[in-house]
């Protein structure tokens, strides 16, 4: 087991990362001093495989659950859905002092996250990441929320867990085109802070794909120090937090206009992050080289590096990257590589470049 | 004009209170370096009255605002109006620096907060409360939030406004009702915090009936201080700030059972310190002579000082206890009053002496 520590003065908490964690989830809980109360919220996929062996350990350990029991994909991370989940809270009898287990996938640990923020102004909450994705991205920083009609994550709280329980186990059965799509987000890590892990990942991508438990837990571990470094500089996305969001403007623009669903979170922004290390060679001195070796790992782990816009989706992506939080002042702003491991935000690109780099990806 | 700080570090806010303040919203708003676009939110009561000169003077100082409106009364604390406000600050692109002002009585400043807290993850807002019980409660301390099915205030978060705008000219047009309701709060500072000021509202009571704007300026300006006080104190109500809910245990479930709406907040907490004063008569030493100028305060000032509740509306008067917020480890806990102007919370009250209470305001 591996533990990463995610400094935060009085909000900090620590990733536990590893196989055969879900069994000592309770142990670990109990450690926290909270509740006995508490509920599960999951989603109709992984509550069947998993929600049993969560509720054995909380019980053993002392504790009282509920399962929530949400639908599968974005169309949990709704407010209808989170209303459905404070009923079924406020019927359960949750108090202050109980606690939230967020059993899932990055949109179960959103949704979940978000009631956990919002219900009696606040209660805790643990997170129990079964995707590679949420083990290396959301289930890390505090970032909860849910969707409106018009854009993703655009409701929502900074709310930080107590502590976080990545079972490497539980990415045994998770689907291949999932497991490809949560390596974009660990590949994002090597090209905006660590020119290592990217090398790393370039060597050993055939065992990432093959599940090597070892390699899984090294690479899942070095990825949230990574974000938890970051986070721990900026909580509240004030400034260096924002190089997370590498490959994300045109990535989210592109899930948006797709419709939620077409491309997984991971795909979108593998397109993305290849549209923005073309930005950045032409703005921050990513060299063609490296551009090419970013382009070329994202094909070798199986994700989608083009994609077909037509004239009325390149207008729609623009309205859509101009609604998105990263906005300020009206003026869209990019994260930009200046090589693999070094990353600026902030940085205005004319159109034009953002037009170009979308013609690579859309040709 | 009285200013009153609240001292909350990197969340200090300023409350300015007088006659006319409305007219230099604008300039206030400038000085606290906002984004130029911002959303009104207020109710089909209030906006009539003073939206207009509100968004004037808005546009003036060089800022574009939307008007949303909203339900009048408890029902627009839904989380179905909290989704329509977020649909309307997203149509009209509000940014991460875009704020909102909250224009009306406590409902509108808790439910415009909550959204405040949540859109985009938290937004900056304003409050600019027209009714008293806003102005020297709901107003100052940064608790927003909305209802749910099974309870008031069960969905909420702590968002500071960044100024408060108490315009005393805006309680001219306030019905007598809400000025009563409004008091039942004032005369709760003074019994859980300030003799002096409990002296003071037995001696003007009726210039405070009569709208006097020197009386009003100055009553108010002091609750402020003795929440701002507190709230400085314990901003996330883990201690003191408990004390402020001097009769809001039972007042709540009151309001609860009785359906929101019967009675007004401020009526049903004037009988739940009648009863929380005859509870404290025999727990914590609160004197029957005291004991009966808290009720006779409440009397001159056109509160209620009896209701009806018969055996099935008691039943439902404890559950309804047991789920509120204040409950911890099962157990209701009661604040109560040691003397007038010194009250202690957390206190374990047997429920036999919680009947006897209901009994003397429920004879």
């Amino acid at each position: 087991m591996r533990i990463v520590n995610v400094p935060l003065a009085a909000r900090s908490y620590e990733i536990k990362i590893g196989p055969g964690l879900l069994r000592d989830l309770g142990r670990h809980c109990a450690d926290l001093k909270l509740g006995r109360r508490c509920a599960i919220i999951s989603d109709k996929n992984v509550a069947p495989r998993f929600a049993k062996a969560v509720q054995a350990s909380l019980k053993k350990a002392g504790f009282e659950s509920v399962l929530i029991t949400v639908p599968v994909g974005e169309t949990a991370k709704r407010i209808k859905v989170v209303e459905q989940c404070y009923d079924a809270l406020a019927k359960h009898r949750l108090e202050r002092k109980s606690f939230i287990v967020a059993l899932g996938g990055g949109v179960v640990g959103d949704l979940a996250g978000f009631v956990a923020a919002t219900y009696l102004r606040g209660i805790a909450f643990v997170q129990v990441p079964t995707t590679l994705l949420a083990q290396v991205d959301s289930s890390v920083g505090g970032k909860v929320g849910v969707n409106l009609k018009s854009g993703k994550n655009l409701v929502g709280a900074f709310h930080q867990p107590r502590l976080v329980l990545c079972d490497i186990d539980t990415l045994r059965t998770l689907p291949t085109r999932e497991l490809r799509a949560g390596l974009a987000e660990v590949i994002k890590y090597g090209i905006i802070y660590d020119a290592a892990l990217f090398e790393r990942l370039e060597r050993d991508l055939a065992k990432l794909l093959k599940r090597d438990p070892r390699t899984l837990t090294e690479v899942i571990a070095r990825c949230c120090e990574i974000k938890a470094d970051v986070v721990g500089q900026d909580e509240t996305e004030t400034g260096l937090r924002a190089i997370l969001n590498f490959g994300h403007t045109i990535g989210h623009a592109i899930e948006n206009i797709s419709g939620y669903g077409k491309y997984l979170h991971g795909e979108a922004i593998s397109l993305g992050q290849i549209a923005a290390a073309q930005i950045s060679t032409a703005i921050t001195g990513l060299t063609p080289d490296e551009t090419k070796r970013i382009e070329i790992i994202f094909k070798n782990t199986g994700l989608p590096t083009r994609t077909k816009l037509n004239a009325s989706q390149r207008k729609k992506l623009f309205a859509a990257m101009r609604l998105d939080k990263k906005v300020s002042g009206g003026e869209i702003k990019f994260v930009l590589a200046k090589r693999i491991g070094e990353t600026v935000w902030g940085q205005k690109v004319p159109e034009q470049l953002v037009n170009e780099a979308l013609d690579f990806v859309s040709p």
